[in-house]
């Protein structure tokens, strides 16, 4: 797939094929997200790729916008680690543009994909750090649910030309 | 240039030749930042295209890591309004994967760019806000400085193995 088309046809995939995704396009799509950008260079991510039933009922009964989890074959926790991140509020912004190339990526190889938020809601970030067992200093940050697409989505018109300024405001 | 190409040979470019690019181009790497997912749907972003010589002068002189802009025939200022973002401290995580979006595109166009980090640094917000003239509640997140390269830089490794876990921690 050519950058534009994935960009501007990429969507929120939540239906999934209960067919198996083979692990090296997982970690491929892993790779995906550290090969992004990050403040100072510092990579600040971890990434943990689960599949138990038992850890995605458990996201599921405390995460309201989760339910897509139970039909995905294979899920990625993005997380960041604060002793990594160049100073205290990059280790977002970092997994932010990680989550973006995984979402690229996993389009790109036809999977869908959906963009689970836990970061900035404080109470998901506690809920998901106590789920994965994830030590005081690593932030869950996003969820990305994988899975063959079951849904086909329509391309949307999002461009707008008047949130385009010249110059200044 | 496919996807894959893309996500893992994009680099920083901070070096670039002084031919102008045109505003086609522009406008798609702005519209590829409107492509982005967003909490909640929400697009709660603003881009200002600038190539003022004054504006960039502004910058550099608040801003230690901008000195690229100066040689950029066009550099775009990435913002979010706290009024549209879903809720406090998303609209940093939308503008992350829009700018995202727009470096992958500006890559794929043949153009060198480089994401000068302005948010979480409050110091810089407030300074570019007042360059920009912004209201009180748009928050200036990054910027995005564009040229055609005039530097090549190599693909690094940045696969780290351990840095996935999986299932739990």
């Amino acid at each position: 797939m050519n950058v534009q088309e994935a960009l501007f046809t990429r969507r929120s995939i939540r239906k999934y094929e209960p067919r198996p995704i083979d692990p090296q396009m997982v970690e491929t799509i892993v790779k995906a997200g550290m090969y992004a950008p990050s403040a100072v260079n510092k990579q600040p991510w971890h990434f943990i790729v689960f599949s138990r039933e038992e850890i995605k009922e458990q996201i599921i009964a405390v995460h309201p916008s989760s339910k897509m989890l139970a039909q995905s074959p294979v899920s990625i926790l993005v997380c960041y680690d604060e002793q990594l991140q160049h100073d205290e509020g990059y280790g977002a912004v970092d997994c932010s543009a990680a989550t973006q190339n995984m979402l690229l990526c996993a389009h790109d190889l036809g999977l869908g994909a959906c963009w689970v938020g836990i970061y900035p809601r404080m109470a998901r970030v506690e809920a998901l750090k106590e789920i994965f067992r994830l030590p005081e200093h690593v932030v869950p940050f996003s969820l990305i649910a994988l899975g063959y697409p079951a849904e086909e989505k329509p391309v949307p018109d999002r461009f707008r030309p008047e949130r385009i300024h010249f110059e200044k405001w």
